[in-house]
């Protein structure tokens, strides 16, 4: 570990010591405000009784008003039951409520979308089902977060089908979105073609499941590539999946079209020979050894996303040959952040009021972050940063424009409008929090990084 | 009619004629922010992983700490079916939501209370009680609003027994609280006190069946009262209310406790001899006739509060010899508006994170109403009006001391510093809306009023 190395190890360190303080002195992360005008009490009268009454009637006649009348064209609400937060485990919707005020925060922030944290004081899969399509007439879309596998592949899969607005899972669909970006980016740089790939998919979780949907969907072939959990390598020989196909349907699913040659083993096996690894396992190092990296095909590409910690230190996978290497870290060069995505996917699924976010909205969103690289792309430079603040006007442009190639769109927006409204909204988002930030309305904090 | 009286309708109208254009213009009325600090991509380690785990892992140890590391203490839910919209019945959930909006920017700006509205896709009262609960660990307090009854009274009477958080029927409660208020400035005017009063109360919905429990509760003695329905006086000869008892338990109650002398009849007969009149109905003029407020005892006391129009204009309730008129409307002397209540309600129960709103901290609320009013106290000048801002501190700090003398609070405040925390948090508010109008993050209203 080089001297700069144990700085930014001493600055990670650093958030949780101050957390705690930084989060009591401003009582929570986010508030709501009005944002039109009060003149006098007499603006009172057109906001509510009785000059309200008119745009109510008018929805009553014509309920796609609400999108005119009201905050649901931009609000989304963040859902989660606390039962698998971050690396935390399941600790419950009160003490996950400062995760989702923290999302919604991302998402204001970076996206310019409305947010608002719900935690559910449930964890039965058909009662949160049922809140959720319970709750949509005030909202634009639903983020899902943090809710524990199997069952958040059941309620999303649901929800999709049967609520009228988008429905998200971000630990899914958002990981997944930004690991195929960094794929197709590392793709670029070796110079090899999706189509041709073997991948390893270490951990089988939520998340590399949504990953291996997409990077499947988006052409690899499962045949060529291996998953593994923590009892070995998948595949139509494991009888305890087989057994409990019913409770883990997705997995029994991947055991029966990946590993078509049926190798059998650990991460060492599963990694022997192959293009890719991506890992989003338990958090290491150690996990993954530099000599499985050192027995993949030529120029290896390890994504090593645990939190964290990675499941190998970027340095010994580059000195055992790796290409490319990505973690989910903002202290190493090519981090593999959700945040790069939901905001602006949100943002364009908004814009032109989305019936649902597609796979088709996810390859343009992931198109765009490569995009979005230009000429800096390189194997040190894989992904644009949250600083790269005009990426989320991009994905928003790309996401609203394919919604609507995909039929999903309940408005039609060209590429200039996208642009022109997404860049005001996330400008006016981000000075907003800094003029407050100015004048005193967000206090100076107690702490320094 | 006056002149000024035809301004003053014409003003009315002018409400209605510009609110869909104004709704429309800034797309809804709220929004969310973060209310902490974004010096650079660093505070989001903070704010969101990793940092974040560190007070989570507090909350799992010690769940009232979620009051101090996140925006719960402040932050309320405005719940409704949309199944009776103000006036407007039964429109919807779509329909009502720019109705909730407009509460929860009242709670912002008057109490700095953070509030979202959250329309529920359902009708079934068992449905509503239970999506409440679920709602439950984001929340500091519940605002219900706008159900139909009876449904209203247990959903009101279940979730104040068993939800951890304070659960307020604004409709029942604020209505009640504001009503009693009028009614105890008005007896000081005239002289009169509340055990010796006979009380006319026309209509019984939900608003004037939750004025005549409070008012009961404070002293008024129910057997000198009579209620009105649209078939005549309540009373234990009232087959038709007898007969359906199982559905309106309220009602049947009343029936038993109140017009022991068994008068029957209607308005006409109810008002006869009678010191007040308080009449939550339908909307007038002509309702309530002036040879009826004649026909009262001395000095009469006309609360004719019927939206849009009262039940009998206030010049002719003067004319035909009342003492003291006051209506629900802004554009006559003693308006009886809810809106002077329950943001210093709900700012008082927040601030000593209260249990639940008692009886008791709604008379604190109607007593500091009342005292507010000084010397300026007259037959036509009962209450504050909404200008009047620091009657929403001095609300919050009686609300604050009374729920910590009825053993519901779960903090200990003084009065100075119920006061400062009041003041400063109302100030803010206010003052945020109208910098963000003055440095154009609120643009300017395209309309007039």
């Amino acid at each position: 570990m080089s001297t700069s190395d144990q700085d930014e190890e001493k600055k990670a360190a650093r958030f949780g010591e101050i957390a705690s303080e930084m989060h009591s002195f401003y009582r929570g992360k986010m508030e709501t405000l009005p944002k039109c005008s009060v003149r006098s009490m007499d603006d009172f009268s057109v906001w509510y009784s009785p000059g309200v009454a008119a745009p109510c009637l008018e929805i009553v006649q014509n309920p796609d008003l609400v999108y005119d009348y009201t905050s649901k064209w931009n609000t989304i609400a963040v859902i989660s039951d606390g039962s698998r937060v971050l690396g935390l485990g399941d600790i419950g919707p009160k003490a996950g409520l400062p995760v989702m005020e923290g999302k919604a925060m991302l998402y204001k922030y970076l996206g310019g979308v409305d947010a608002v944290a719900i935690m559910l004081n449930t964890k039965d899969p058909d009662e949160i089902i049922h809140t959720v399509l319970t709750l949509q007439p005030s909202f634009g879309g639903i983020n899902l977060e943090d809710l524990s596998q199997p069952k958040c592949f059941r309620i999303l899969e649901t929800l999709r089908n049967e609520a009228e607005i988008p429905v998200w899972h971000d630990d899914q669909q958002g990981t997944a979105t930004v690991t195929l970006a960094g794929l197709l980016s590392s793709l670029k740089v070796v110079g090899k073609n999706i189509e041709d790939l073997s991948i390893a998919f270490i951990g089988v979780g939520a998340a590399n499941v949504a990953c291996a949907r997409l990077i499947f969907a988006r052409g690899a072939k499962p045949e060529n590539c291996r998953m593994v959990d923590s009892k070995g390598i998948l595949g139509d020989f494991r009888k305890d999946i087989r057994l409990r196909r019913m409770e883990f349907p997705e997995k029994w699913q991947l055991c029966q079209s990946t590993n078509t040659e049926g190798r059998q083993g650990g991460i060492a096996e599963a990694l022997r020979g192959t293009d890719v690894v991506i890992s989003l396992s338990q958090p290491g190092p150690g996990r993954i050894q530099p000599e499985w990296v050192r027995s993949m095909a030529d120029q290896p590409i390890v994504f090593a996303c645990a939190n964290p910690t990675p499941e190998i230190w970027p340095w010994e996978a580059k000195e055992a040959g790796a290409a490319i290497v990505a973690t989910g870290r903002s202290d190493f060069p090519n981090q593999v952040n959700n945040s790069l995505c939901f905001p602006g996917i949100f943002r364009g699924a908004l814009d032109v009021r989305a019936r649902t976010i597609t796979d088709s909205m996810c390859f343009a969103a992931a198109d765009a972050l490569v995009l979005f690289m230009g000429d800096q792309l390189g194997p040190e430079h894989l992904l644009p940063t949250m600083e790269d603040w005009e990426v989320f006007v991009k994905i928003a442009v790309a996401v609203g424009l394919e919604a609507q190639k995909a039929g999903v769109a309940r408005l039609t927006r060209t590429e200039e409008e996208l642009e022109k409204s997404a860049r005001d909204i996330i400008i006016r988002s981000r000075n907003l929090t800094q003029t407050m930030m100015a004048n005193g309305s967000i206090k100076e904090p107690p702490c320094t990084i």
